[in-house]
């Protein structure tokens, strides 16, 4: 048997490099080396709290558990019964593979999977997470269902092709809030890596302006380079008085709540037109304070999302293809794989500017 | 010219019976004879504190402004280019004309539109809502736009043909969660008329089961008359927990919330299985608190309706005349026109188990 | 290895009763024993020509193939991780479980799913068409997919089971013709089982008028009693003419196509208002004209469903479980498992007036 | 009272240029000075045999009608109640303005109008539509309801905003084929005015690959100047047989049919993969043979569309004002107004590789 180096996860918040056995895909699943993984916010709620929302879930800690979702590779090996992809082809993943068996499933909502995290048992469902509910990419190696995989473009390096998953969130923020959003004006609140990736697929349409707001000057600069309109910072101005006048005093059409301050949602409501919509990509620990009379008496429509769906990572990444797309700003820093812990310092502490920080499993520093 | 009495709306809470002249219809309206008029919580609402969030409104105070939006009559003028109505036809009305001249009127969104409150002055947009920003049905007439008239089917009285409209936003929030709601799960949270009204048309287009929540039983018992399959009283019972055991533990698809309770939309989100859907059809005038976090992880969607929408009152009077849907339970009380201010109280203060009370402005005491 | 009737298909149109082993369910699968199989047109199709339309499929003769798609059972065997359904569970079937995997899958359109009949051979894709493309219900066992099961109501018989998958189809066609049918008028050209399916779902919708065209007057005697509001023999009038007459001139807002003849959609298309919607669910084996000039200056939309999709038989079985639709005018005749030849003989030359013959694969005559 | 000059219609075929009064602007409306008009194809069918599909119309010859439906011009004066635009304002138009009360308006279809041509007599009900059944741009003046004038940006000459709303009507095709058109293959049948804009909209939106099918190359070189990935000569190849090709075997996603061909539907719904979709732009004065069994098995869906909608001229203004779509490279004439009938002559036989020929109504020879 195979073996491979992987990050496992011990007691919550202690992550260890070990000697793991490489995995064999099943029916339907490809093997990958993985190239390159970036690190996600999520992937700090994992490691410290076990992923959110997983039903009749346990916590993954001491469980030999790898984290890490936000990964790209190459295929050097195919499943029983795979002719969608070849061995030698460079691919990025998205998340999650539904069981293909509950309501949701069969309804497309693959993301809304009801056996979310039942890959396991006598009664294994055969849901994936990779990264929450199963093996993901701090390791050498892991196993995609090929639902999970989209093709990396050529032109694309390993670090920016980890950022084709974020696009696809974002793409598919965009999709539940009706997808014709050419013309439209667009808040992108908060700019994370979903947030600047809001704003440059967004753009991408031709969403109309694209006003970007966040507490962080150099991130709202970020987002002027991926394209935003204009950008507020949040805490120098009120952003919902300052959304209104850039929208003739009567607010905006669409925005994509990326920041999960505790305000965020109240304001988003409060910043939209009439018969607006609100996607929700982000959240904090504790609940919110919501005008709900607002959303009421303003026929306003409010979107969770759990990262992607609807096959968006796929569209996403077709816009990367044809350049009309370019996540390459998002991407600041690289580590060698064994220095995840020093990667997610950085990440975690927006060390040195740092955004969407990136391993390379494939390299080891001796 | 010829005079009507009609209550107008003095200080806030102060309705006073007056003689005023009988408007004349324009293009596209119709005056109608007011035969019956039920009331409303909103036009409580109303009445203390001026129409909820109407866009560059001023208060109604002191303005010879005559409230109520729930009537029926018949139709005695017709005004130009009018031959989709004849005099003689009876009418039950829904509220909301939108001006046919913004976005979202041009999405057929009217009841979103954004010259709510707009038919006055220089640049009137021709955008009515009888009995919140222009006279409504506390009066012995009423001017109507064509589009926000529906045939009443001859074997409904008077009195139940007020409820038209209120079974007509029941089915516009049906239809905002997705219209297809045949086996579907669907909770009602609050036992009202509009909660009353969307357990029996959630039951006409095949929902199953119908759960109602509220905290009076004998609202409840009428819950039951109307169709829903299982009744909670909330007061005794922690509603999430018995909602998901009556739903083999994953949840419900639908909930749509009617109470206005502080907590109801948290717990409405909570009731909800993964990838459910709520519509928000009330509201407290404080902001609620709503763990956002379970929104985003489990992909929920919520979607606010200002009454009304997509001509749901024309199918709902469909419903109604084919006998599929009865809204006559829901009818208590019936007074003469001039005791208007007894009506109000016996609907506000639930006296004698009044539900829906009806006023009828052709029937005076002498 | 246990073994079992069933009927096997050899060169076209020849049908043998033979033994054959009983199969095994596999993952996500259940073993059914087949109480009651009622016979579809399609059936007839199949047992001619082979299955329409299957992507890179060969001819099903002289393979073993039994066919046979409309039928209930009862559960005898659960396959591994199956905790959907239980031993003793009476179930009916839809027809397509999708692969899981392609495009069309993973938007939720699993009857058109791009892997149709690719069930066997190295790349295996799953995907299975009972009937079609997998051995079917004219055999005494037969396995199917969790997907593709839904529970049979207590007071349903087993004959009447059978039509729960046309209910179910029925059903779909008034999903993709936009779903919100109350109070819309509706017109089903052809009382076939699922024209017949069409007006009962419809009428159970809340569809008004509920229109109703054929050539046969008892059909259509049997459409008035499954709730057709008016039937128009198209032998004796002009049914375009009929229906603008029957819709003040303007035309009816949906057609559901049911008949196949060569006119049909032409006609369909005339009957509509402007704006209106076709959905054809049925086809003659040579092309129709057209007149795409009328469909264009219309905005008229067609959509044509290759049986059921989107769960839509579990909602007709859910309207029948709560007695608001019952197909049973539908089942005409019943005949012993291997009386077969004789109840096609009777459904396809219409005997006795014949509409659903069922058979009963566990009742031999010796 | 003042004059201009207009092209007004005699018998079929037949236009004079008289004087004729300048129209006056109602409520909701405006007078555009026209800046320049293109000729469209429906303009010599309005001008030979009057405006297709008009519901109880009468035809427009002899009654001093002036056609021509694609101009933009300059806003000289605002009718009552208009805040909208302000004189001065250089705007472009679309072509429906609905009647706002029948069933249609009030769904936001106000090109399925059902008071379409009713703007006259004792029951007008105020549809407009310029150059069919009002009179329209082959004038120096216009009146314009507000909801059909959208802005023009500033970098965009008089002769290129004439394509404003053929743009529009590209996009609104591309809206009801689902609108998520990124990453999907897109096949546009027919290289005229839409059809080449259907290509430009297309890629804009980031539909991958754009193909292009025309039988004329010189066509479908323009076609690659505005961004097919491939283009296709129907007359050389099968173009059923390269699209499959292209599509790995499969066929596409999504067809538009611009080219009116006899064959052309039929063609299309081959070229599709199984739940693909067509939308139909064109057509031919005779019906066309479509192969109904593969729509039904292959679950295709059809949507006629008549001219723009859903406000798609207003999106396809906003993609045209950032500059990521690009109409020029259409427009190939212009003449002076006086020679409208040589530029029809132009535009008909297609002299000097004609596409749109513009004539500029303020320009007269002397």
């Amino acid at each position: 048997m195979k073996t491979m180096k992987a990050w496992v996860l011990g007691n919550p918040g202690e992550l260890t490099l070990v000697d793991k056995p490489v995995p064999r895909p099943g029916t339907a699943e490809v093997l990958v080396r993985v190239d390159a993984t970036a690190i996600c916010a999520t992937d700090l709620e994992v490691i410290s709290h076990g992923p959110p929302a997983v039903i009749g879930g346990e916590p993954p800690f001491n469980k030999n558990f790898t984290p890490g979702h936000e990964y790209m590779g190459t295929i050097v090996e195919v499943g029983p019964t795979v002719d969608e992809f070849v061995v030698g082809e460079r691919v990025a993943v998205e998340i999650h593979a539904g069981c293909g068996r509950c309501e949701r499933c069969r309804q497309g909502m693959y993301t809304s999977c009801l056996n979310y995290g039942r890959n396991y048992g006598e009664f294994n469902k055969g849901h994936r997470a990779n990264g929450f509910t199963t093996d993901g990419g701090f390791a050498q190696y892991a196993v995609n269902h090929t639902n999970t995989l989209v093709r990396v473009p050529d032109h694309v390096s390993d670090e920016v092709a980890t950022l084709i998953v974020t696009a696809g969130t974002a793409m598919y923020g965009l999709d539940v809030l009706g997808g014709l959003v050419a013309g439209e004006s667009l808040i992108v609140t908060g700019a994370g890596p979903i947030g600047l990736s809001a704003v440059s697929v967004g753009k991408a349409l031709g969403a109309h302006p694209v006003i970007l707001t966040d507490i962080v000057d150099s991130r709202l600069q970020v987002g002027t380079r991926v394209g935003a309109d204009v950008v507020i910072n949040a805490s120098k101005e009120n952003v919902v008085n300052a959304v209104k006048q850039l929208t003739n005093g009567r607010g905006a059409d669409l925005v994509f709540e990326c920041s999960g301050a505790p305000n965020a949602v109240n304001d988003a409501i409060h910043m939209l037109k009439r018969g607006g919509r609100v996607c929700l990509g982000a959240f904090s620990n504790t609940p919110s304070l919501v005008d709900i009379g607002h959303v009421v008496t303003n026929n306003i429509y409010l979107y969770g999302i759990r990262g992607e769906g609807q096959s968006a990572v796929r569209r996403a990444a077709s816009l990367i293809a044809q350049k009309k797309l370019d996540p390459s700003p998002l991407h600041t820093h690289t580590f060698p794989f064994d220095q995840l812990p020093k990667a997610i310092q950085y990440f975690r502490d927006k060390l040195d500017g740092a955004i969407k920080v990136v391993i390379k499993p494939q390299e080891l520093r001796d």
